[in-house]
């Protein structure tokens, strides 16, 4: 955890240390952005092609996304983060807002996710677009689409309701 | 890890152990669903309340987003699934997909994302709609919704490139 210098109003809660449940890295996010200042704020569908690289025993998970969906949820880890901030000044003037209230890296569990456009597959690499992380971050997990997303397991009972 | 009983087709894929970042979990989910058998696959807008019950030190997180925000994305663990499975059918009918063309609970990182609607929050408690997990869920993170998402912090010129 990068522990960076804290702005006015920012506050700190020591949560101890993690350890309630242990990720596995799924494989790495290829962007244009080396550093942190290259990084635009949000991912914009417009922006430059970016490659999320599976560890190659992992390609038969993507079958049927890129053919089915043509937008994704991406996770991923913000592994340079620091994870004790419950109040963040984003603007550096002193107005806090709650850590839950703002999209910061900087949260108790740093995990990004950004909803991208598929643009295509390659073996064990996605293509896509709409991502504003640097260059190596961790992958963690991709998901098809929520809003046009049916469901393929049978109706429950649960579901009638 | 439930190791629940293959279906037709499903294919298993030995990563090893996870261990390349840790979770703290900062709250439980409160839902009506004591079981899975219980659990919609799909929560709905109009759906009972649930109650994301954050740890009562991380309070002043959530200041803020339901004074900002109609919707959130909420992360949680799924604690009761396997994480093994490339392949799963998800109709038992022997026809295959793979893992990240799915929204199942089986993945490497068992992560669980909903979008909800705020309902309103009660101290460190936030009510909202939408959710389909079982009761007792440990919670990951919240964050704004994305879509209506004005970035607090000021651009940088990699935004405007």
């Amino acid at each position: 955890m990068t522990k960076t210098t804290l702005r006015d109003g920012e506050r700190v809660l020591d949560l101890g240390p993690p350890g309630d449940a242990e990720l596995r890295f799924i494989g790495r996010i290829r962007t244009p952005f080396a550093t942190r200042a290259d990084c635009p704020r949000q991912g914009r569908e417009d922006g430059p092609d970016c490659a999320l690289e599976l560890l190659p025993e992992l390609a038969p998970a993507l079958d049927g996304l890129a053919e089915g969906f043509a937008r994704a949820d991406v996770l991923y880890w913000l592994d340079r983060s620091r994870r004790d901030l419950v109040h963040q000044s984003p603007k550096s003037d002193g107005r806090v807002t709650g850590t839950f209230a703002l999209r910061s890296p900087v949260r108790p569990n740093p995990i990004g996710l950004s909803r991208v456009r598929i643009v295509r597959r390659e073996g064990h690499v996605l293509i896509v677009r709409g991502l504003d992380c640097i260059d190596g971050t961790p992958l963690l997990d991709i998901k098809p689409e929520a809003c046009s997303f049916s469901p393929q397991a049978p109706l429950k009972a649960a579901d009638e309701r």
